[in-house]
């Protein structure tokens, strides 16, 4: 039982894949790119040290340049987010081999989210079981759960080396001459998993 | 870190006990009965044969009174259902040793089924996290899963002796003079676990 688990390198999304393993599941780490910068090497580096098999999906630029737009129109980058979330969802599920596809979406989280029609319809449109483990539980059992299995980085996103959605998406609007603090929030911490707390 | 767990016997609280094992938690099975009837029995029967601990959550026969109100009112058992439920949650997230509580609540089912500012209520209100490992997955999945676990028999809810709400609330309208089945789905297929798949 093969899954491809939609992976950045942060707490929820190495919870998630955990929690896979805990059901019996064979987890395959799946990282986007849309090839303007490496940050998916830090998701490389915490699957490595979870001992998790990695994989890098490469998106077409058009993707991000769509996502952009609608962060600059908007002056926020909530719609952005998930629109680049569901067509990773979509390019993760097209794959031939693909028959499971998940992520760390959390029920508390805004984006990215699918609800439930959407969750149906991506299951029906590429005939696959689309799995979150986190979307049951909340913030006290996400907390309690990750301060036991991980060794975590927590830090200011602009800072914090990466690799989300976010990166690449705050790099091309730099590139556009637009600074990335008039879109995304001041203050927005970000996690990254270092390794197992208490194992090597 | 020990949760209560509502329990019936059927194959999704019992998926969804087994998943909280897998995260490390420890489980006790807890089944609301109004007193009424002892089909409880089946649950500590089914909790037995999984090995967990369990136990029996009474509750006021007037609970019963008004979800039986409101099936008639309605001509369907959606909002008793419903309305049970939230009062078991509520039941036993007022234990003053509980912490954590869950249940087997699924992504599809329509009821019973918190929304998101109900489910966040629940644990503001009595300081408890409430867990739902099934909430992110979907039929497929849970097939999958139950199906690798689990000895389950499936029969139509009228033949199937078992420990859900459903049980005391036909008879509580029988004893009204109510046949359940002008309120209940006529064919309404219904699972039992009997116990672990290749284990004794």
């Amino acid at each position: 039982m093969l899954v491809y688990h939609l992976y950045s390198g942060g707490k929820d999304s190495s919870l998630a894949a955990w929690i896979l393993t805990r059901l019996g599941y064979d987890v395959r780490l799946v990282t986007v790119s849309f090839g303007i910068l490496d940050n998916w090497r830090f998701a490389r580096e915490a699957a490595e040290n979870l001992g998790f098999e990695h994989r890098v999906l490469y998106m077409p630029r058009e993707i991000l340049e769509r996502a952009a737009d609608m962060a600059i129109e908007d002056g926020h980058p909530s719609n952005a987010i998930q629109f680049i979330h569901e067509k990773a969802l979509e390019a993760l599920a097209s794959l031939p081999e693909v028959e499971r596809i998940s992520d760390g979406t959390r029920r508390d989280d805004r984006v990215p989210l699918l609800d439930l029609p959407k969750a149906r319809s991506l299951e029906d449109r590429f005939n696959v079981a689309y799995i979150r483990p986190l979307l049951g539980i909340g913030y006290r059992t996400i907390k309690e759960l990750t301060e036991r299995l991980f060794v975590v980085e927590i830090r200011e996103s602009e800072q914090l080396e990466k690799a989300d959605y976010e990166v690449e998406l705050r790099h091309l609007l730099r590139e556009r001459g637009i600074d990335p603090l008039t879109i995304f929030p001041k203050s927005h911490y970000q996690s990254r998993v270092l390794g197992w707390r208490g194992q090597l």
